[in-house]
């Protein structure tokens, strides 16, 4: 058993109770406190010091990151996030000013997503700047969107480009929750998530949860602007659909629907989100596996996507 | 303006919103979601290696401190623990079995409790282990104790005896649900908290929320058989009572009851609680200062408790 097979047992067996609608395992817990219109959403993140970002990432982008990132899985769940609470481990002689400045990041898109910072703390850590973030917040009852209910011929759709985050879009991302939520209220969304560690790591999430396979049609996978300067720069000739699949961070959404809901979302979104690219990526199939299909015909994708644990995102 | 002063300067300046019944400050935010019968409490505790446990703690005892200590903060609010999530930030090279302990330890005191653990992550921390975990609770809506309501002439109770914690009690102590509520439930407590760092750290914080001062009867105070103990065989000639007043990690309960209450509430308690001692230490007086009075007069005390930045839990 390796480390991670150990982690996801361990997450298997923690302890649930009568309020639990989803627990560990989709982008936020779903809980039920008995409120008739609405349940409860429960999500933490940690964004850390040398994984997330370095010494050199401006402070207020590093707080406004790690707010985002747990805004951005509040998305995934079609949900309205409400209350944070915020917890900042701190090496010794640490500069007071810094941490004011990641405060301000924190609280800005807090103040901007009409999140309220309720509680949390600094104490010491001294291998670096470590921050864990907790947020709560609500879904209408009966909307929330988890990963499990993809059905056998929905089309797979991604909002935004993909790839080359670390170019700067890993700070800045907006997380989508307005565009979720609007997809959660005008259309039956059957899985959806945010993507964090690329389309090639994140769409087995859902595969696996809703137990079927996908076919990719790979002209159609939105490829970053700054995937595609990175791949002409790069000397290790990582080609930009291969950072499109694989880079971490995006922030996008990735959702399924019934493919005979599919153009009629994806004229429905051009009204209403014209400035964000929407892209039908796909299909689901039967099966477990991920299919690449292009004009030399169809072959399985074996990728794995940006592991926190084995890579860096700053190497 | 020290490191301090900065950080309870940003905690001023979180952002709120209509939800926010109590935001940081109290022992947890206080929340109202419009639920007729009950508030919600939000609340996060950091548990890190070498301040609240070292190498050397069994792992199984730092997963429960992590979760208690939560626990311990719901309670001081006369609440009900319902799910929480749980980082763990591990530095290169961890034993994935010790892992597995503590996460056994956590998960354990949450059944104990009733509480479900709905999410989380384990991600690197390159300078020990960063435990941190939030914590979802309700409470009887108009039944939540805040610091803020103890009242000139209150007495002043603590649950169980102070000090010595570190000689066990910081990692096996009983987070005070069930007494808490049951105070919640039969007496009109004015001011609560969970004693985290002193009752001589801890007790400024009610009087300044309060906006009153205190008046502790030395010999009243309960003194553990683990801070007696620790003051025989000191060589710097720690006090036992100083550490009783000193002492971090007690977690028993500091409350205030209008004095005319305080007798019944006293017998009531012999009855329902009947293991676990409860002490009138003192009264709550005009004014902003700490007073300690004993067979030779009344006198100023002027200490401050166990703090997280200069001490270490362990040094």
């Amino acid at each position: 058993m390796n480390e991670f097979e150990l982690i996801a047992l361990l997450t298997r067996q923690l302890p649930a109770n009568e309020i639990v609608v989803a627990g560990a395992g989709d982008d936020c817990a779903v809980l039920d406190f008995g409120n008739p219109e609405r349940l409860f959403l429960f999500k933490t993140d940690a964004t850390v010091e040398g994984t997330h970002f370095t010494q050199k990432t401006p402070p207020e982008k590093t707080g406004r990151k790690a707010m985002a990132r747990c805004l951005s899985d509040v998305a995934a769940m079609a949900g309205w996030p409400s209350a944070a609470v915020a917890t900042v481990g701190l090496p010794q002689g640490f500069d007071p000013a810094m941490i004011a400045r990641i405060y301000n990041g924190m609280a800005a898109v807090a103040r901007e997503f009409g999140v309220a910072i309720v509680g949390g703390e600094t104490t010491t850590n001294p291998g670096g700047i470590f921050i864990s973030i907790a947020l709560l917040g609500t879904v209408a009852r009966g909307r929330q969107v988890l990963r499990s209910g993809a059905k056998v011929g929905d089309a797979i759709f991604v909002t935004g480009e993909l790839g080359g985050s670390l170019a700067g879009k890993h700070l800045d991302f907006e997380p989508r929750l307005a565009q979720a939520r609007w997809l959660a209220e005008h259309f039956q969304i059957h899985a959806m998530m945010d993507l964090s560690d690329g389309l090639a790591g994140d769409l087995p999430h859902i595969l696996k949860a809703s137990g079927v396979g996908a076919e990719l049609l790979k002209s159609a996978i939105p490829i970053s602007q700054a995937a595609k300067s990175a791949a002409k720069k790069s000397i290790e000739g990582k080609q930009a659909l291969l950072a499109a699949l694989t880079d971490g961070e995006d922030f996008e959404l990735l959702f399924t629907v019934a493919a005979r809901d599919a153009v009629k979302l994806a004229d429905a979104w051009k009204g209403r989100f014209p400035a964000l690219r929407l892209s039908c990526i796909g299909r689901i199939v039967a099966g477990k596996k991920i299919f690449i299909r292009d004009k030399g015909g169809t072959r399985a994708l074996n990728l794995s996507g940006y592991s926190h644990f084995n890579d860096k995102c700053f190497s």
